[in-house]
């Protein structure tokens, strides 16, 4: 058995390298700030990637693959854009035995070679809107790796779209970073977001709006878990990207863009984790169900026998392991609650005996015991163990979301004064709605408190700049991130 | 409409760049053989990837992700590797603003990153076997680029398992040769192969056995579908990789590996492809049925809401696509064609009046009229128009194994004596099968018709050396190959 796991409340930052240590997420790849990700891990981005594809799918983005190679020119083509990633490339200089004529980059994103593209396919109003995904891995070299949430290597899915007037396309990126993101997050991820654009300062490099969602962890922090930008024009015009009108006027298309990484899967550590480990919200977890047979040599045969019949009604609805293993039901206890999975089913053979198993859930340790009596019902009717598990499963999510929402709730607090709230956010973490002039300095002066402004608001309440207490023009969310 | 294809007999080479063009498949990425896959060719990979992740899954494979980007020294470790690919790799020298201690290459395969994340994984026999997958992309400088086929990127799975004994290894590598690859190509793809050993010269760069599937295309020439290796204990030596056996000796692992690429759309382009296009097997086709409304504007209402009753019959169990645009019927019905939809449904005003639709068969052009009379049926009934379709698409996939079986017997050929053979397979193609003594200067002798063996043969049937006449040890097939 493991070693137990450093404490959540006052050593937050080790209780999570030890957590995904020992659910055995990720390791460490041997080139500094890259991750392998493990099969435990892999398997919740895997689910990740199925369910965020059927949203991207059902709003009209149609997958493709792009190069993982883009000539260096490229990315000097829009001049915020280079600004914003030259430092952070891989460069690669050598080739098929001999040095490049012209250095390539590793993509950091795909927005210069899919415009590339685009302006290749885009002629006419007929071709509009074209919107493309990719899932992929992109390079930009980390200072600070940290595990899923800053690493040199991530993969994510990007959306990419041109459309014929700024207003579709604003429409298009509106309805993704709601219908998509939102949805996604809260349902599947049961986190609570906050949502609303970035100051021009934090926008991605190229764009002219940024919208984003910021969870909130449990030390208070925030985390930006999905960004969703409008390009406008500016690509189009490097990448002398045009189409004609139905009128027969050369336009330049508007673009838009979004994107997710590999650092939901922090998020949804640092959200719903607890001191036994993690915490995995239903949809996404790789078994909803483990089955631990506790058994001795005399009754192995008998309890492993009622595990796999238990298995075999639900693995049609459900992902359902059995835990085969010699170790001791305590060691088989601690293993699955390290790895988060909502629901253990214990099963000895008084269950067998009893035709009952005991669901035991994962976020609370609340314990129910289940009849496995089957009904003799036609084969049109649902199996009532099935219903159970559908309906604990639910109830399992609105209690994560309900949890993870208390605790946002928890950390959220309104203040005039950044001189208050500096420096309790600092030592302590907090999320702060204050108002701002918008002003750069204002801004930056946030950083002496190592807080960045996370999203503006759309909610107005404050009159004043927290900083200079001149009017406020919009209220804003000030954090500590990730 | 697009311009007519070259022709398949006596332009093979144009008639596949064009079909791939016309049919959307990929375009030229900037950086020389890169490519990029479009909607259309990558719907068609993502349906190749969820079939073979299924049956690579069952095999108890696990999918992770390694990175992409891996220091010099690992591809030194092993001798006959870094010879195999060091000539062809990609290589980073800056990253993050300054020049690289260590220079990074971009993978061209995995085996040395995946055997360093074993040395660290495996210590036990419990660990054992380890058996890991992963999608993604690798770079191997091509010379030579021709779309899907040899280009510089390229998209694969590769599996790599470590073994406690050697004949485990080579139970697990023969059982995922035929149980993953061969019933894959010959199920899903329609394509009869060619089964068996590589010879030492062609196998891969470490290995010390190479099983292929080797495809015949419609020019007479091989193309190598999927290889499996025995990477035996090379690769656990030079990776210090050690597991303590259930005596408590120290004992290496015994390694292999195996994978497949996105050429096997070529191989499928260039083994089913006619006049007309693409056709394509209904199990990859990213859509089963498109449906043609053939509309005036006095009727288009009325036939567009029953062509939209049909996809919804179908599309629970059926990729179901309706042609809405404007175009003309011979335009959509050319459209369609190049692109290989299995089943062309044409409705028209007569059709709605007689509740029938036209089902028109890529592969042969055959029609039938069918009814859509909806039966009064219980829920559980499985609707009749819904098996027709079922078994139509199985029948497809019948016809389309037996015509590609015919193909690949015509070009397949017996000969005992390369100076008749070698001039006509140089020539005209053809797939000879023949006798070998075993030796280096015999097989080196074929390239002056540039040819190769593709494989040796289980069959023994010829008594001497195609070359040298002294007594063959084994048959081997002997073709060109792309």
């Amino acid at each position: 058995m493991a070693d137990k796991l450093p404490d959540i409340k006052t050593q937050f930052s080790e209780w999570y390298q030890e957590v995904i240590n020992q659910a055995e997420l990720i390791d460490q790849a041997p080139v500094r700030g890259c991750m392998v990700m493990r099969p435990y891990g892999y398997a919740i981005w895997e689910n990740i990637q199925k369910n965020l594809d059927a949203r991207i799918k059902a709003q009209g983005y149609q997958n493709c693959a792009f190069p993982l190679l883009i000539p260096e020119s490229f990315l000097q083509q829009e001049k915020s854009h280079v600004e914003g990633f030259a430092p952070e490339v891989a460069v690669v200089t050598h080739a098929g035995g001999s040095e490049l004529e012209e250095k390539l980059v590793i993509r950091p994103t795909s927005e210069t070679i899919i415009h590339h593209m685009f302006s290749r396919w885009i002629h006419s109003w007929r071709d509009l809107p074209m919107k493309v995904n990719q899932w992929c891995s992109v390079i930009r070299w980390e200072m600070r790796p940290r595990p899923f949430l800053r690493t040199t290597e991530f993969w994510w899915h990007e959306c990419h779209a041109a459309h014929a007037t700024r207003q579709e396309a604003h429409a298009d990126l509106t309805a993704a970073h709601y219908n998509i993101y939102k949805n996604f997050i809260e349902h599947d991820l049961a986190i609570p977001v906050i949502t609303g654009a970035k100051s021009v300062n934090e926008q991605f490099a190229g764009a002219d709006l940024t919208l984003t969602h910021e969870g909130v962890m449990q030390d208070g922090k925030a985390l930006q878990m999905a960004t969703s930008h409008m390009i406008s024009q500016s690509f189009a015009k490097a990448f002398a990207m045009q189409f004609q009108d139905d009128a027969g006027t050369m336009q330049y298309p508007w673009l838009s863009s979004f994107g997710a990484t590999t650092r939901l899967i922090g998020a949804m550590i640092m959200v719903h984790g607890d001191q036994k480990g993690l915490v995995l919200p239903p949809s996404i977890a790789p078994y909803h169900i483990v089955i631990t047979p506790i058994v001795k040599t005399t009754n192995k045969d008998k309890v492993l026998a009622y595990a796999e019949s238990i298995k075999a009604r639900l693995e049609k609805t459900f992902r359902v392991h059995i835990d085969t293993t010699s170790s001791t039901p305590g060691a088989k206890f601690y293993h699955w609650e390290v790895r988060g999975v909502p629901i253990r089913l214990e099963v000895g053979e008084r269950d067998v005996d009893g035709n009952v198993c005991v669901c035991v859930e994962r976020i609370d340790s609340s314990k129910t015991v289940v009849s496995t009596i089957e009904q003799s019902s036609s084969p049109e009717q649902e199996d009532p163990l099935q219903l159970f598990f559908a309906e604990k499963l639910e109830s399992i999510r609105h209690k994560m979301f309900s949890k993870a929402s208390a605790m946002q709730a928890s950390w959220l607090t309104r203040s005039a004064d950044v001189a208050e709230f500096g420096p309790r956010i600092e030592q302590h973490g907090g999320v702060i709605q204050t108002g701002w002039c918008g002003g750069n300095e204002c801004e930056k002066a946030l950083k002496q408190y190592k807080a960045t402004i996370r999203c503006l608001s759309e909610d107005k309440s404050c009159t004043s700049c927290c900083v200079c207490k001149k009017p406020s023009i919009t209220d804003c969310i000030i954090a500590k991130s990730y």
